[in-house]
């Protein structure tokens, strides 16, 4: 059975490995890509996301989503991870590789729910705005889904961007809490296990020999190098490596089996210095809380909490060096 | 060596236990008590140190705190943990239990602090206002103290009042954040480790007889029995017991060597669904944060994480049950 997917993306570096792992993977069919602010700016995202696609051969509908927060102000994207350009500031690229949708990034994911009720799945891994606006445009969305996987959050693991909060949350804390409160059928992939799989960038060199300097994978490879550099500096204990984020909301999809999880009611911290902080009742109110918000009708979130660090590596090594590349359609 | 002890807090169940074992400790020294808000208000937490201590036969100044919080909107003492005498509804006490002092909790610390600069440690097991407040009536009042000791907050463990937040901390976010923030030698005895300690009822009915019916034994057990009704009632899986949360503040004051620590930076989330709760940079800043708040010159406090569950109840139960109480000094 495949798995008809959209993927809401900001790349992004680990971004641009998710896409790669998604479009590799045989039970995957990426039926658009709707893009959002984060890792770079939405314009730049999309370029990414239509670039990366037709580098590997492949057109997949591409919608350009917010520019900005639901409520909070922007902040600048930040270069000194990803690059500028979001792949590690490639110093070439070929010029065409096609256009956007003229329908916003909502508006396709609206739009393909009531075309294919029941069979569509979201895997974001990016801040939620369009999610958020997508769930506002179409208050039946959660029963035209089938089911969303998100990058995003951390439970127990500290966060990295404040010590308490993940990056895609707290780039839209309030577009986040729709989507934790919205009803439909939700798995969280957070930092408690995305920082449990590590990649080597030395894997991406072997992996671009593998595919005969694919243009897609030395792209690909050019933006992790730039990516593990930033890892090195910060957490000079994991080498010239990387975590694997994006990924991981793919691996879940197909294989959730490698993760333990645990469902409850998620909330999203939306002030203070704890802003964009996932919250979630592991007593799952056991205990009489003082404070209000968590009430039992509440949607519970399907939360990862530890993964099979040593099957998920296999499962993405496996996936990204089958035979899945094609001619580039860029020129 | 004997621990010249400030004991703030707000009997309270658990804070009657912490009492008694600080005074039957013989490396403690209480040379004062001060009450604040809580479990209980502030004059019924004044009453109750007042009986507990004469009933115990010691005299030891009481002087009486802060009514509500700092900033928040005070809330209903939760009556239906500790009874609404905070000792489980005692059927009859003894009437007279002496007076508090005439001057305020933090004046009192205050006062105690210039008395004997670098001698008093401060154990506060209550929301922090009286801290907070001896903090900005004396701004040297960190030089002065030998060291601070909370039961408050919690790190990775889930919060008692809602998912995220320890009811100390939640009760007055915004003296907490002062507390924490102020630079003296701090260490955080939390739900980390507090709910690893647990003591059945029946432990206090054989103290009791241990202690052949002594009044405040008697009086313990009386309100430890109600505390009990309440954990189960919410904790069925505990069995008719209760966490030792305040004891463990002063376990940590004569035997840190029980305790496994980290240090870090700790704020408090003054607003929104997660207020109250304790945030601690447990990287400390190896991350690049995109949130402001954590800067390297702020102050770190010693956090206890793990206890060694075994060696605390045996410290518990050793100075519990040696022979420490006098004639009660009630009528």
């Amino acid at each position: 059975m495949s798995h008809k997917v959209i993927f809401d993306t900001d790349p992004g570096v680990d971004d641009a490995m998710a896409l790669y792992f998604a479009m590799a993977h045989p039970a995957i069919e990426v039926v658009g890509i709707t893009t959002t602010f984060g890792n770079v700016t939405v314009p730049q995202a999309t370029a990414n996301a239509l670039y990366l696609t037709r580098l590997a051969g492949v057109k997949i509908p591409v919608a350009e989503g917010g520019a900005m927060p639901l409520m909070k102000v922007a902040g600048k994207p930040p270069g000194f991870i990803h690059g500028d350009d979001g792949l590690g500031n490639l110093p070439t690229r070929l010029a065409h590789s096609g256009q956007a949708e003229t329908i916003s990034a909502a508006e396709f994911i609206v739009t393909m729910a009531r075309q294919y009720p029941g069979e569509i799945t979201l895997v974001a891994v990016g801040p939620l705005i369009n999610l958020g606006l997508a769930l506002k445009m179409e208050p039946q969305l959660p029963k035209l889904i089938k089911q969303v996987v998100l990058m995003a959050g951390t439970v127990i693991e500290p966060g990295n961007v404040s010590p308490v909060a993940e990056a895609n949350v707290w780039n839209d804390p309030h577009a986040a809490d729709l989507v934790f409160s919205a009803g439909w059928k939700l798995a969280m992939v957070g930092l408690d296990v995305t920082h449990r799989v590590i990649l080597e960038s030395a894997y991406f060199a072997g992996l671009a020999q593998h595919h005969q300097q694919h243009p897609a994978i030395t792209t690909l490879l050019h933006a992790v190098n730039f990516y593990c550099d930033f890892y090195q500096a910060a957490r000079p204990d994991l080498g010239h490596a990387c975590y694997c984020h994006d990924i991981l909301a793919f691996v879940y999809l197909v294989a959730p089996e490698l993760f333990q999880t645990q469902d409850g009611r998620v909330r999203v911290q939306l002030d203070g210095l704890g802003n964009g902080q996932t919250m979630m009742d592991r007593h799952a109110g056991a205990l009489a809380y003082a404070q209000s918000g968590w009430e039992a009708h509440r949607p519970e979130t399907r939360v990862c909490l530890q993964v099979d660090t040593a099957q998920c590596l296999a499962l993405i090594e496996s996936t990204l060096e089958a035979d899945w590349l094609r001619k580039p359609l860029v020129s």
